[in-house]
């Protein structure tokens, strides 16, 4: 059985468990709304999440120092507004708006999927969002997490080994007794090149009805499926 | 209300959550009982945990490198099986012996007081045991954490400042919105001292039939409650 000897999973969370996009053009457009403001909502959370992994690369690399996400988010978000004719959002405007990512919902397998695995296995995300972020998303949505491990644990970002070891060692087990579930194949090619198990759950819409990467596993992982439903049916619960 | 703008609370866990006492009493009786030993069991378990706060010194006078209380635990039981008789233990069963620490029970109202709270509040641990011990210990009781902070964590001992900071800074919170919860007045002196809010339930019995400390509140704490299903009430839930 491909789950053999598997006792903790490890969930990738934006885009694997919550649907970012969708969120964050729920919120931007609510608050463009209360302003009279039009503005491209799909444009701009597209245009956000592009900055993600160059604003976690300036920390990897070293040129800063350790920056939790909702910081470099909020960076982010102070360089579009005026691409979007939204520089006239207040501070607390701004730093709600920023909580967007604090208030995903779910891809509607998820709940149910983790709750059928919290049975048998320790449940954790392994983001590079931050804990307070995770841990308020997990609250609002329902996302029964045992425990909470993140990029902000070992103070480093996915695809980094330590994020991936320290998050093992936390938890007390081999590498191969945890597995890795993402939307990403980038992400399980990682996590297999430090020696843990590795799921992959398709999110063909994560970037829209035009998406192209990711559509399908690039690699033979551990297990394959088509949402956490079936991931739970995998992995015996 | 003293628990106006308590947004999470942390709990101590050895003492507080669970009784270390009588779980390590049954273990360590367990393994002398199949191996034909008679052994004091109060004895021994009060004997490890006596060494619970000078091995954690070490650590926190920077006499040694940061170690995860396993290890620590590990250390003391190497040192006390020969005098209780216990030398002939092996390889396996002393690393059982040592993972007692994770099956301890929590004290009647744990569950049901925890389970009230988290529906209004972010319930977390705060303790010196290191994640994954706390990550099993949940597991086996049903202690329904939202996350697991941890001394681990900030690679700090209580009463150590960052071991408080740092968590309230990982929620993303201020201090004044973070309570600790704790049947030790010493935990809730630092916690205080920090800007946290306090909580104290009295465990009469942590350290047996004849305890003579932590007995009552000895100081204005936020809240004093005789126990969980108290403190949830009182935090209105």
């Amino acid at each position: 059985m491909s789950e053999g000897g598997v006792r903790a999973l490890l969930f990738d969370i934006f885009g694997t468990c919550v649907d970012w996009r969708q969120g964050v053009i729920r919120e931007v457009s609510a608050v463009a709304r209360r302003k009279q403001i039009g503005v491209d909502a799909a444009a701009f959370a597209d245009a956000w999440r592009a900055n993600y992994q160059p604003s976690m690369e300036r920390v990897r690399s070293g040129q800063r120092p350790w920056t939790i996400l909702d910081d470099l988010h909020r960076e982010t978000l102070e360089g579009l507004l005026p691409k979007f004719g939204l520089e006239g959002l207040s501070e607390e405007e701004r730093a709600d708006l920023n909580r967007a990512w604090h208030r995903l919902d779910p891809w509607p397998d998820v709940v149910e999927g983790l709750g059928r695995l919290k049975q048998r296995y320790i449940i954790s995300p392994l983001s590079n969002g931050n804990v307070g972020l995770l841990a308020k998303m997990a609250k609002r949505a329902g996302l029964p997490w045992d425990l909470i491990l993140s990029a902000e644990t070992s103070r480093a970002y996915k695809p980094l080994a330590a994020s991936y070891l320290n998050a093992v060692e936390m938890l007390g087990f081999a590498p191969a007794e945890v597995m890795m579930v993402a939307a990403h194949n980038n992400d399980l090619a990682a996590a297999r090149s430090f020696g843990l198990r590795t799921a992959f759950v398709a999110r063909p819409t994560e970037h829209g009805p035009k998406q192209t990467s990711d559509l399908t596993a690039a690699d033979s992982w551990d297990v394959v499926a088509k949402d956490f439903r079936e991931l739970a049916a995998r992995m015996g619960v």
